[in-house]
């Protein structure tokens, strides 16, 4: 095993920790789709148990960019060569359940993973294409995640299941910075609705289109309108000022 | 737009109601990963707005299986057809903001969409791969999906996105014996607002309001407020009958 995988600094991260382990990949591309998908969450370490043809251009034209993450990649020979120092190693199945081992969905396998701090290496392990992980090699598993798939198709891509793992263990890590805020604006006050609504009505009036003698529901749909979707102080403002421009064009006619 | 995304059961499923559109896509590998994915994930209308190359030889090898999805999907000239009767339309964004839209990671717009009973139709808008969507169209959007990234490498391919989308909706759709009763009074749906859009900028011009010129955020802050706040059929229709009725006093002064 190289040492690639294994400079960690003292406090990392679950992201650090994690190694994607690919055992007898039969098409580069998955290879460089998988390395893609994981370094766009975040992980960085990629294990390549007997991949059929690596390097390869087909690898390195879909990594798209994630070279870094093929060119660090660790190719062993074995799946317990590729797991060796880890403490948590996690198979992916499509099985519904295998042999004795927990089979769990990936967001409820991350969750636990983040919850592992005794390990400070962990592995997720995925199989061949089209036959996936052995029993063998899935007794190297303390658990299995399978993906919930419609039941008429199961037929996930492998570097799309290395995707939705990657994905739900940068969910279940601790983040690295504070997510970005959304901008908080104001909403429209009580007193700014109900100087819409009379205006709304006025206006309303004034072209023909409500009669307040028999005003029917109108009033109650637009207060329901006006009242009910959060309109925010900005736009309320806007309606105002459209309002005063119809009186406006009316008024000069 | 074919009646194939239409003609859905009386009590239809979130997965069953939401349509993925593809916007320009380049390489025709991802429309037949995107189908793949979806149909891994229980999802079956695909919409493709002018892609480059359609049907394609890659499309269908990279579909590896989900060939029923290909030869069901839908290709259209504009993304107002293909979102023509959504009553919810999200798009995708890699900016973390824009506009005034509210972006959302993808299990909280999926929990969102699952609650929205009033929408019969929904869809999810993936732009192109190099570009995504332009501001015009993410104006048909009530509100964008932002997948969260490492800070370095934000680069989705376009079906992994795809993927990790149908996967939240998957993971929040009820389950399909308990499909949601559709709620009795139905959103406005995509046609309806680009209708009422279009109209009151005709009617804010006539009447000295927006100068279609130099509309500065207008135009921005109109398709929010007109989007943004779950606009029933009926509201859309009083509203429309608001502008006609000024349209009409302004033509008899």
């Amino acid at each position: 095993m190289s040492t690639s995988c294994n400079d960690l600094p003292p406090c990392a991260t679950l992201l650090e920790r994690t190694r994607i382990v690919l055992v007898e990949t039969s098409h580069p591309g998955n290879i460089g789709a998988a390395a893609r998908a994981l370094k766009t969450m975040g992980l960085r370490q990629l294990v390549l148990v007997r991949p059929r043809q690596f390097p390869a251009a087909e690898a390195t034209a879909r990594a798209s960019g994630a070279d870094d993450i093929l060119a660090q990649a660790v190719v062993v020979d074995t799946l317990a060569q590729a797991v060796a120092e880890c403490g948590i190693v996690i198979g992916t199945t499509a099985r519904p359940r295998y042999l004795e081992w927990p089979v769990t969905p990936p967001r409820e396998a991350a969750e636990w993973a983040a919850a592992q701090t005794g390990a400070a290496h962990l592995a997720i392990v995925f199989g061949r294409e089209q036959t996936g992980l052995s029993n063998d090699e899935l007794r190297f598993c303390q658990r299995a995640i399978r993906i919930p798939t419609a039941a008429d198709f199961s037929s996930l891509n492998l570097a799309q299941a290395v995707q939705i793992c990657a994905y739900e263990w940068r969910l279940a890590a601790p983040p690295e910075a504070a997510a970005a805020q959304l901008a908080s604006e104001p909403l429209a006050t009580g007193a700014e609705l109900a100087g819409l609504i009379a205006h709304a009505k006025a206006t309303m009036t004034r072209v023909g289109y409500l009669n307040p003698t028999r005003p029917q529901r109108l009033p109650d749909r637009l207060a329901r309108l006006v009242g009910g979707g959060q309109l925010r102080h900005s736009e309320a403002q806007i309606l105002r000022g459209f309002l005063s421009a119809i009186d406006e064009a009316l008024a000069d006619l």
